[in-house]
């Protein structure tokens, strides 16, 4: 296939490295740094957004804000495109569909894979590899589309689940927006707690916890619109409660411990 | 010097695996698969406490249980070697100290480094290379066991901060014992709140935030017994609550989020 890619960050650089074997892939960014970056990575990459048409697809992988202006951009010129995105929420794309053209096509994606450190130069093709990816279709999305959104899918390594966009974004809202807000929460209460300056103390375990603190701000605060968010964070707090309620009581505490990985690998 | 390690799980097979190139280490674990395992690994392993004498230093590496019961049965035996043990917590050991005989020699270490994997077949020398490790005097350790202290400390690659017991419990509780309460929490929240099974969407984030939980229940529990670990919770849940109640508000989020980060590298 000819496939586009829109953004060429961590994300889009590593689903453009990952798939230019198997497809002829042109890359764009916004960024002329960016592209020429991309170029370096050895990506064919166009100056404008329009010459990564023609296409069969184009995945769209911007920052959130600018997935939806992306895709009407990409509609207007790109009948018979499949158009994909990666955004971490889909209620927005899901009601651009609702409202688009009836012959356009649009299927979101999200790979559940990603580091604190962005750009293209820590792209890596290898980055979806037996990680979870999500295929979630729109009111655009046919049987056709929905083929391809698996096999990219699974060329990208992932292992695929298909879900609809209300129950990916509270999904997004438990496994990656809660996380988020513990980890900014935990981050600064470990640092005014601790007698001992935190880099002088902080071993594996903190930093493994607190890791995702260190979100790009312009990703993190859209997360933090992920629906459900507040209920989330009002289950951690009770969550915790019980935990300090439990402190000292071997027996209680023994089953919050065993309670927190039944399915754990 | 002629060095015992006792306890030869993850930790105490590491510092052995560490300081053997420079010293004369002799390594014994009341466990006999462990004792196996570790002459599996090159070390010289004897089969009773007792015969890790005489040494210049014995490293007690145990579970924290067992820590001030094998430092008793060594200080019985073991006059002239200064005795140094690893343990989480060191408030049970600075007790010890302060109505040991006169001649004693006890000094507290902790490298702030580990795995929820435990065992000698996952030790590694280079487990504590570039890690924080406290180095914690006792009412026993003189000037010549703290430089030996600050010796092993840094020939296991550690960096090196001196604190009382008090402070390192505090500071333990802050950065080891508030994490693991959080991860507790965390986890079950978000497998509970997420409407696809945790293994078809978890990524990288959620799994690095969580990854404390897996922390064996025998050494999680005694974790939880830090001093001050109940008004951390409490704090953790006020900090919750500032994102909560900020939610909505960019303004707001950038701040929080831009604080939880200050000092990160």
């Amino acid at each position: 296939m000819r496939i586009g890619v829109v953004g060429l960050g961590l994300i889009g650089g590593s689903i453009a490295l990952g798939l230019r074997e198997k497809h002829a892939v042109r890359g764009y960014d916004r960024d002329a740094a960016a592209r020429d970056a991309a170029r370096g990575r050895g990506l064919d990459v166009t100056d404008t957004l329009e010459a990564v048409l023609p296409a069969d697809a184009v995945i769209v992988a911007t920052p959130l804000g600018a997935i939806v202006p992306t895709l009407r951009a990409l509609m207007a010129k790109a009948e018979g495109t499949i158009l994909f995105e990666v955004g971490s929420l889909k209620r927005d794309v899901a009601a651009l569909a609702d409202t688009a053209p009836a012959h356009a096509r649009i299927v979101g994606l999200h790979p559940m894979a990603g580091s604190t450190a962005a750009g293209i130069a820590v792209a890596d093709p290898a980055l979806f590899h037996a990680r979870p990816f999500l295929v979630v279709p729109t009111s655009r999305s046919d049987d056709a589309s929905m083929e391809i959104a698996g096999e990219i899918a699974r060329e990208l390594g992932g292992s695929v689940t298909v879900c609809s966009p209300q129950v990916h974004d509270r999904a997004v809202a438990a496994v990656s927006a809660l996380p988020l807000a513990a980890a900014v929460a935990l981050g600064r209460v470990a640092r005014e707690a601790s007698p001992i300056p935190f880099d002088a103390v902080a071993g594996t375990g903190i930093r493994d916890a607190t890791r995702l603190a260190s979100t790009p701000v312009d990703l993190a605060l859209p997360l933090l619109a992920a629906p459900g968010l507040a209920e989330h964070i009002a289950s951690l707090r009770e969550a915790l409660g019980d935990i300090e309620r439990a402190l000292g009581d071997e027996h209680a505490l023994r089953g919050l411990l065993d309670g927190a990985r039944p399915e754990r690998p």
